[in-house]
């Protein structure tokens, strides 16, 4: 029967991480397109950096057994002068070999030459007349091998340099570009079907009939949140409550998605025939109705390996199980993994509940001289059907089970859905 | 002159804070397309949310009077017994005149009428005969206007839902979408060139000529931070070391281009030209050199009212001067404000410098049960030219200029880049 058992939230999670999917496949993009990609192989280093001893700053290199000379005399003089060589090194030119008594201009990035050697700032020495001329403080400071970066120095020959399943940002690309891939191995993103319903529901620019409906929020909210955890969202069109449409829908997603979401419809009511699908004809169920607050309608079974997860009809329920039950799962699809990003803040007010389940509480959120901080802000009354409490510099504060009551000033469990959810106040 | 004159990093922050762009102008584009774009009008809401009363459960609706009839009568009934209205009350029906003896079966989201009711959970209730059962307890304990939505609970007519200049995630999607926004009103994204040069790069699939060369990073590097600060990269081919082809290509990137950056060849070396194009070229020069490690030869001049930045040749000086310098720019260009995200963390080691200018020295970085800590990880030797320090779970410890040692323990401020960067070791 379609009959919903609540399960603790944290049990949920369990369950959810104990059900992760396989990756769904690699493909080769070009390096720019890798952008927010999930790399599907390990990167190992093909050659050590810097593969040679390089120069770290311009400016004049000089044998460190010269400077050993001076720096052990005992002198009075102001300024040493070195001859120097006519051909400065650049990045672009091969080894020169170099007399040990000569100063030799240098750039940044330059090889430089087996042995032992000092590089003195350009700006720390001056020339005069084609001789190098080098103040004895500096002289005096100088030491072997400054700013000379060692062969190997960064990294080695086969050392492992990016782990397959994290999402390419800036950095990676470039790392990607260093070693000169043109084309990366990603793994296959997840097509996830998106069925939301309810004969009340009149979706996005469609002209409603009659006086009393309701816009369609969570197509459009979940396919935004698909695409943020790097899945295809595939828009059905808005079901009616109706068993053999909703079947018949169903089985149409099962033929071209990784994945269903299902928004609405979930609860016990009359007209509600999610369940029933979840229920009944799904291979196995993970759970149907969770402890928590917004997202008690959740349900998660799989169905030819497909996951699919109700996630309640209001955005902030399907929000809450979306994070903490579908995306886990999408991630997996997409080689990846995810944890909801949950940091400690103060609390700056207090927050009280009388429900005996887990609940995530919409707050504002803000950083202040490095600090996270939540509080209700400028919230009307929240509730799971309106969806601007989540907008904006808004995270979640949770509120165990067992707890009735967080004091303002206590240290408490924040949900992060992005970094635009954080105010930065104060920096410094 | 194109000399260095290094200032503090604040002041530099501070200089940039002062001399933010005006947004380029709007555009609409549809809603799914505004997804990561800025806002460029404020919102209101167009009615009260709710319009009207609503149910915020599934359950069975009663006249407040009914129940407090009952509740103040001494009784020993364990069952109280309701008629039951034939017709359910759903969200999509008109209002019905309810008769004040009878039960309303009602689903979520059904208007109310005007009046004082109470709404009794269906899972608390039976019916039996047409008739509705409920026991003492659930009548005992409810409480007028329980599960009932006020109107404007949640906000009112005219009150602003939505800032100009916030980025679109998932949930400001779920909302305009809620006030039936099919087009929104976006800013333009500014176009930002790429100019990166030195005669040793070699481009990304490019064949090098010789065996000295050093692949580049940055112009794939910044095209793609560019892309996250939500700009447009327009990539220039790789400058060579020459004045008048320096000149020539910045002249085209001012014709086409909202923003320039400059990487490489911005030290005082003598094959750097882009100090001169800088300093020597722009109608007014902010600075030119920062006592910011990595990111020292950084530069932000202007011409033309277009923002030009210089930011080092090697990428992590690339990565810290487009952070703190390029990004609160291109961010007002775009419309929006930008404050990289610095939040205090526990440091694992002691972390020392010798130089006296600020630094951002790259750690690995970590959540675990809410906390944020950061410690040098499996980090080789760190470098700037190598940008693998950069990847994967990486963050910034702030050394302040006067500081020498930050100690195991203490709590420091950190740069983090971007969700990814923190690694979710554990977190209950």
């Amino acid at each position: 029967m379609n009959t919903m058992h609540p399960i603790g939230f944290d049990d949920a999670c369990a369950l959810v991480a104990q059900s992760l999917c396989a990756p769904l496949g690699k493909e080769q993009v070009f390096l720019h397109d890798a952008h927010h990609r999930v790399l599907a192989e390990d990167i190992f280093a093909p050659d050590s950096m810097p593969n040679e001893a390089r120069a770290m700053m311009d400016g004049y290199l000089l044998q460190a057994s010269l400077i050993d000379a001076i720096q052990s005399r005992d002198s009075i003089d102001e300024t040493f002068v070195f001859s120097l060589a006519k051909v400065p090194l650049r990045a672009a030119q091969s080894q020169i070999p170099l007399e040990s008594t000569e100063a030799h201009k240098i750039f940044t990035g330059a090889p430089i030459p087996q042995g032992d050697y000092i590089i003195l700032l350009l700006e720390d020495c001056s020339e005069q007349d084609g001789k190098l001329c080098v103040p004895r403080a500096i002289l005096a400071a100088a030491k072997r091998g400054q700013y000379v970066r060692e062969k190997g120095e960064n990294y080695n020959k086969g050392d492992k340099l990016l782990s397959h399943g994290i999402v390419l940002t800036a950095a990676e690309i470039g790392l990607l570009a260093h070693l000169n891939l043109v084309f990366v191995p990603v793994f296959v993103q997840p097509k996830v079907a998106i069925l939301c319903g309810g004969d009340e529901l009149v979706d996005l620019g469609e002209a409603p009939q009659g006086e009393h409906f309701v816009r369609s929020i969570n197509n459009h909210f979940l396919a935004m949140l698909v695409r943020e955890a790097g899945g295809i969202p595939l828009l059905f069109p808005l079901l009616h409550d109706k068993q053999e449409s909703i079947m018949a829908t169903f089985l149409e997603a099962l033929k071209s998605a990784d994945m269903i979401l299902f928004s609405g419809g979930m609860s016990v009511g009359d007209f509600d025939f999610v369940p029933h699908v979840l229920t009944q004809e799904s291979d196995s169920l993970l759970f149907y109705g969770v402890r928590v607050k917004p997202g008690k309608p959740a349900a998660v079974a799989f169905k030819n390996g497909v996951p699919l997860c109700g996630l309640g009809g209001f955005p902030n329920s399907s929000f809450i199980a979306f994070h903490f039950f579908a995306r886990p799962l999408l991630a997996s699809l997409a080689g990846a993994r995810f944890s909801p990003l949950q940091l400690c803040a103060t609390l700056t007010e207090d927050l009280s509940k009388n429900e005996n389940r887990t609940e995530w509480r919409s707050c504002a959120l803000w950083a202040e001289k490095g600090q996270l901080y939540v509080g209700r802000g400028n919230r009307g009354k929240i509730h799971s059907a309106a969806i601007n409490h989540l907008c904006g510099h808004s995270g979640f504060v949770r509120i165990d089970e067992q707890t009735s009551i967080l004091h303002k000033g206590s240290i408490v469990t924040t949900l992060i859905p992005t970094f635009s959810n954080i105010e930065i106040r104060q920096t410094q």
